[in-house]
């Protein structure tokens, strides 16, 4: 297999962290390739590793359509251009999303008859497999057409990530009956209740789903437009963090808490483990001729592997090759 | 204080538990007056409180736009009316929202000068005072010029009822720059930027904010279009249910766990409370000609209790007079 692609200077615990990260992975037999300043990867301990070198740097906070223009010797642009030269077979980048995004675009391109690229997120479900949002930031605005790929896309990320046969649909909106929502909706509910649109992907359309089906195993694809996408995402992360927070001081406010807190962390664990976004190797950039896969800005080492393991299976399982005849049947 | 008309039908635990809260606020001295069914009303036990008789009740299934114009002897709409008349200083149901809405802007009128009502949700904050989202659902498309009209309308609430002096106005997006968000956003951002919209309502626009700061005490008001408005809220809504069972699943899963949970159970309750809906007294419908406030369908008495707490406090406080003067300013 050729190797992963890694921006090594994107994210905010770049490079350390990456470069610890894909250690770990070569270390376990995943060939990694990091892209960006030879110095600073030799700094962080990846000296040795493969390195494709790059001078320039995109912040987490530089505007992503200027700075691709303007940084063409970029790592993360340079990781983009390796999966298209054919010299790597999939990038992970935990930097600034739009740029990273932007990059896949320009330099891979979308896969034949894909109108946009989105992003899927995947979301923990307790003693279930995840539910994949999507499109979790990448178009702000969407027409209805976009978000039956999204559908098609989806369900074909959900069959070949966690093997759900006949991934179960839903369309995000405010109410359950197909007279809910925004014009977008509407619309979008009327192009999925048809079920042309799921021949090549094996998805089933189960109608609009709210915001509180997300978390739960009554949906294994939620399709909404770019911005909704994002709210959920980060109004659930908020939530969480608020509960975790508000568990924790309520835990440890006196000394009796503390000792009980202390037998019961154990077995809360796992649950704050199945909540990170660590755990879940990141988003996913769907629609790119390319896998691609876009980190949580805070990546930590173990979210760069679990990233570069995915990134690893789904290489491995053709998801490109999957999502262009479900897009084109 | 003239009664607060109480729709006794509405709600998926009515008449019994509306009539229980109903009964239960007016031994605290707030008057009520119970609007729906003699007999249903006299068998929750409540026939000795004053009724407003009305034979037809709207379902919380019923279509709202239909259900409003057929059943003209609707309780939710005898209770709008009675508002309307002077008979009752102010509404509470906790029916079909859409039909809640509908009753109101039919019966009572809009306030002059505005556009379009807006249902305003407080959001608990740990520690500190909630958040109010607006719009939470009556608006599922909105114009820029609306949003500002709800900065202008959440100050005024927040500042009525929280007592918040200059009340911290976001609008909520997918990132801080104004460059973020949709099409709508972006003119909104712009027309909340210039400072002559908070004249009479005392907001401080703070630019945008993300959907993790919703739970924060870092802003008093979020703006937003009902359609994302509300996916907020069922998605929080969501999480927190997701995380209050599978904590309570990790927790009681053997005796020892039993045991320690036991000591951090009174700790961890006023925290469930503060997320619990029922503490919060309900949605407000801002902007129609009267208080009117919508809460959860699954309002326990309770719940019922609260609202009618809130009611009066806001008829007291003369909310709508302020609500129309920072309108109009």
């Amino acid at each position: 297999m050729r190797p992963i692609a890694v921006d090594a200077m994107g994210g905010d615990r770049a490079p350390g962290e990456v470069v610890a990260g894909a250690r770990t992975a070569a270390d376990a037999g995943i060939p990694v390739l990091l892209v960006g300043r030879p110095d600073a990867i030799a700094a962080a301990g990846g000296g040795d590793l493969d390195v494709l070198a790059s001078t320039e740097v995109i912040e987490m906070h530089d505007d992503p359509g200027r700075s691709v223009r303007r940084k063409k010797d970029a790592s993360v642009l340079r990781a983009a251009e390796a999966v298209r030269d054919g010299r790597a077979s999939a990038m992970v980048s935990a930097g600034n999303t739009g740029a990273a995004m932007a990059s896949a675009l320009l330099r891979m391109g979308r896969i034949r008859g894909v109108q946009r690229p989105a992003i899927a997120t995947p979301i923990p479900v307790p003693g279930s497999r995840p539910t994949v949002l999507l499109d979790a930031g990448a178009n702000a605005e969407c027409q209805p057409a976009w978000l039956v790929q999204f559908a098609q896309m989806g369900s074909v990320y959900a069959r070949t990530r966690y093997g759900i046969d006949e991934p179960r649909v839903g369309l995000l909106s405010v109410g359950e009956e197909a007279s809910k929502g925004t014009g977008l909706v509407k619309e979008a509910h009327a192009l999925l209740a048809d079920p042309a649109w799921s021949v090549g992907s094996g998805g089933k359309f189960v109608g609009n789903v709210e915001g509180r089906d997300v978390m739960t195993d009554d949906v294994d694809v939620v399709v909404t437009d770019g911005f909704t996408g994002n709210v959920v995402l980060k109004t659930l992360e908020g939530g969480m963090r608020f509960v975790e927070r508000a568990l924790l001081e309520a835990m440890t406010s006196t000394e009796e808490l503390r000792a009980a807190f202390e037998v019961l962390w154990p077995a809360v664990l796992p649950l704050v483990t199945d909540l990170d976004p660590d755990s879940y190797g990141g988003a996913m950039l769907l629609g790119v001729a390319g896998v691609c896969i876009i980190s949580h800005g805070s990546s930590s080492a173990n979210a760069v592997v679990n990233a570069l393991g995915v990134a690893r299976e789904m290489v491995e399982a053709d998801l490109v090759a999957a999502l262009a005849s479900a897009v084109q049947a």
